[in-house]
């Protein structure tokens, strides 16, 4: 799931992801921001890390921000938790 | 695994390392990092936003740093993301 400036990491393997920071960055953006929910968390470094390292050594990492969503589960509402980390290029 | 001030999240159950977090703000703890590796950091977030919530209100993430270390492996090494979040109590 992509849109502008903003690419939610999910269960797939790392590079999908990877490949989706960099083609945002190749289009112009200054600043991706990369999302991740519960399990998926760890992935969503993962992806900021493989992309500083191996893909664009110049970007930073301008800010994380962790946080909790409430969401629908069975039987009512289950709280969990959400990254947002901000990489940017100049 | 308990230091001064830091709490390693590995593969327990959320509420261990929360106990461990609450125990060293409660032991006299200005700060303390929340440090884990791989898979384990999407529970150190888990950590950070359950004692934040339900524990110690007044707890503020004063910050987030993340990383790769290289991990010894069968055949080498590999990359693993790490990340260290900083909680605050005045």
């Amino acid at each position: 799931m992509i849109e502008d400036n903003v690419v939610y990491v999910g269960n797939k393997p790392v590079m999908n992801y990877v490949l989706a920071v960099v083609t945002q960055f190749n289009a112009g953006a200054k600043e991706v921001t990369i999302k991740a929910r519960g399990r998926a968390i760890s992935r969503a470094v993962d992806v900021t890390e493989v992309t500083k390292h191996r893909f664009l050594t110049g970007a930073t990492v301008k800010d994380i921000k962790i946080g909790t969503e409430k969401m629908p589960s069975a039987g009512g509402e289950t709280n969990i938790s959400i990254i947002e980390i901000v990489l940017n290029l100049d």
